[in-house]
């Protein structure tokens, strides 16, 4: 067997301790979405509050906003995705499946290092092996639909929201009334988007229901320059912060032709996860949007959604800089970035291998593990009222089976900043042992003092 | 002009002040869901923070998880969806519109004060007033679905949840597994929901598009009446200690003809919204779920979801004790708990009328307010670097707009617990006033302990 991909040991391991669940998997599991096991729900919510800190509450120029998912038709129509959001399908003409053209055609160019010759000929059905039997490509529609109300008709046709940004300028004016801010300011929103993707795949990166972070950022059009640069840097050192190495992540400039129909300029993040064919990965995106969308629904909708500055008597629409985040993507980019092999001492002198995540204390997803030295009519109870007393302010495993070492691993192997051991010793000086989980350096701490010590050393965690 | 009850106050000031703007309003508005704004979405935020703290993070026999909205179908043919969740629709033959026929005798029997007479005969269309002219009642799925995948074809039908619950079932075994628990341990959950229903309205309290928060509790089947009750003193409790005037909150054990397909005992509790018609509405419930879920999916899925206790032997398939939360029901039930108007002093040495919303300083979505005295090159970056200072903990506001008692005003109607006056003074003294919502009272502190005072006023917060 081939030795895994760094990639492919930290899908095995989110998969093993539970970060992330193929969706309806006693069902034979849906291709179209991932569940998030307890340390995945608890890694996701870090990453969130992080970035809602930073960006959000964070910045007097930005507040938040929480839209709907399914907004009416007419959003939809005016935003431009009915008419522009849509991919080019081919079937094959001899098992009928389905498949976007662009991408059987990057899958081509991936494995033969070239372009196909005289368009689709050379490429085969990746369902049932035939080659060049393909329709004509048609265009499809990436947008989510449902029937909402009595009737399933068109009156009730609703669209699930490719991107959380509609709710943001839809709702314009209202938050301009509300947070008597004025440009440049911004609106921050965390939440879910789903795009009918034809072939969702390489795990969560691309998934049909995702979680996105976004910012719409209004500014003068003279001044969208100076905050797109801005948003860039801003975007570039929140990961970086956290813990993601620079030579792991890249800018892209997306030419023209590959822009969004909405972008006068984008810069898209690329993480390296390491796919089979092509290494790198899109992260994120900042585009600039120009006025293109606050224009456009004053058009459709009539309301007038242009800024008026009294302090200058000019009114205009502002141009708007979209930083946009995946949240599942940048959870997937911590982890593989976290992840690290290295070597532990054992008890008998030597030295195992461990796996160890080393992921910042704040996005870790237990912040320390209780552990009594061993399953104890004294220990234990000792261990579990220090785990209950913790549990107040952090995340906390509380774990008694198995030799010490072998516990040190699994939490290791999910990131956990610290171990807490409650020895034989503790029963007489009311202290215990906290083994920190990148130098694996051990201190002995007073029972009364070890909130205060992880206070000290979680720090925004 | 009728006087406006306290409901339509509290509505009035969410959507005045940016709590809850109506989605899709510049498109003439959907009645299936609602946008939260800058106050709304930090309500929001820390009413699930602090319900995750209590019933998952806080407790050594929770875990949490995020499981995705869509699922296919079968999973919905299991659960019993498809089947059962229906509402009986008639039709005015009129006018064509499709009603709810208990909803059209609920409106009947609260504004008649009796039941209707030969059935639907005395009832008039609410679209067209036409009395009586009704088809018999057809069965209508609550259920929202869609169509993933390049096809619009039955291998491409997936619903939306109905409730979160359901990911939880089909991922018992995994969390099982991973989180090395054993019943009784609980899994709870925050995620959106969708039902179609028919007739939306009460502002956020009946929505197609909504929020709750879950926990399935699993536990042996003799232990299940023990748990119940356990955990309805649980939710009443944490409402309780949020705020919430016991005398404002029932419980309402449902009679069995009322209860869900999967319920052996339901006890709702209901808040004193103040509704028309009918004051009380449900604000969650908690159920006795029995075996019904993990052994539907068991016989449709054939993975054993049953649970063996290796300490004693036995196998046993979990009874599930499920409290199920509306949160945006609870943020209306604690926006309209905390309304008060009571009267503060003017600078006439008189007393105006005030609003405030007496929040849990954990719930605010403000927690502290930054005012310089007024408008002044000396006093306002003093404010502004306070105001950002303190942004690195909470959620603040700066507010130089006004008379500082309207400017209280503001801040004692969004809930706001604490305001900082930065007057002439403070160039001298290095000092602030800092004033308390409730009692308004006021205290002066020195610059360098803000942080310290208002952490020790804030905790939890």
């Amino acid at each position: 067997m081939a030795p895994q991909s760094k990639l492919d040991q930290v899908i095995s391991l989110a998969k093993r301790r539970g970060f992330v669940f193929q969706a309806g998997e006693i069902y034979g599991g849906s291709r179209s979405a991932w569940d998030y096991g307890p340390l995945g729900t608890e890694l996701k919510e870090n990453i969130k509050r992080e970035w809602w800190q930073t960006f959000v509450r964070g910045r007097e120029d930005m507040v938040g906003l929480d839209s709907s998912i399914i907004l009416p038709k007419a959003v939809w129509e005016a935003s431009g995705h009915v008419a522009t959001f849509t991919d080019p399908l081919v079937e094959c003409t001899s098992c009928h499946k389905r498949h976007r053209q662009d991408h059987l055609i990057e899958a081509f160019v991936a494995k033969k290092n070239r372009e196909p010759q005289d368009g689709m000929s050379e490429i085969a059905c990746p369902d049932c092996g035939t080659k060049g039997q393909w329709t004509e490509p048609q265009l499809f529609s990436g947008l989510v639909k449902t029937f909402l109300g009595p009737v399933d008709n068109e009156a009730g046709l609703h669209y699930m929201r490719p991107e959380t940004a509609q709710g943001i300028f839809v709702n314009f004016n209202n938050v301009l009334t509300v947070s008597r801010k004025k440009p440049p300011f911004g609106i921050g929103q965390i939440g879910k988007a789903f795009r009918n993707e034809i072939t969702p795949g390489n795990f969560i990166f691309r998934t049909r229901e995702f979680e996105q972070m976004e910012i719409e950022f209004f500014t003068a059009p003279e001044e969208a320059d100076h905050w797109f640069r801005d948003w860039v840097e801003a975007c570039w050192n929140w990961f970086i912060d956290l813990g993601i190495r620079p030579e792991n992540m890249r800018r892209f400039e997306v030419p023209e032709d590959e822009r969004a129909h909405y972008s006068a300029g984008t810069i898209d993040f690329e993480y390296k996860f390491g796919f089979q064919g092509s290494e790198w990965g899109e992260l994120m995106g900042v585009a600039n949007r120009t006025d293109y969308d606050l224009s456009s629904h004053t058009k459709a909708s009539g309301t007038d959604l242009s800024f008026f500055n009294q302090a200058t008597g000019e009114r205009f629409t502002p141009y708007v800089i979209e930083p946009s985040f995946g949240l599942t993507r940048s959870m997937m980019a911590f982890l593989v970035d976290a992840y690290v092999e290295d070597e532990a001492p054992n008890a008998k002198g030597g030295v195992d291998k461990r796996t160890v995540l080393r992921l910042d204390p704040r996005l870790a997803p237990v912040k320390a593990a209780v552990l009594p030295l061993s399953r104890n009519e004294e220990l234990s109870p000792k261990a579990k009222e220090l785990a209950n007393r913790l549990r107040k302010h952090w995340n906390i495993e509380f774990d008694d089976a198995g030799a010490i070492g072998r516990r040190y691993r699994r939490q290791d192997e999910i990131g956990t900043p610290f171990c807490i051991t409650v020895d034989f010793d503790t029963l007489e000086d009311n202290a215990v042992t906290i083994r920190e989980r990148d130098s694996m350096s051990q201190e002995r701490v007073s029972l009364d003092k070890v909130e205060s010590y992880l206070a000290a050393r979680l720090v925004g965690a």
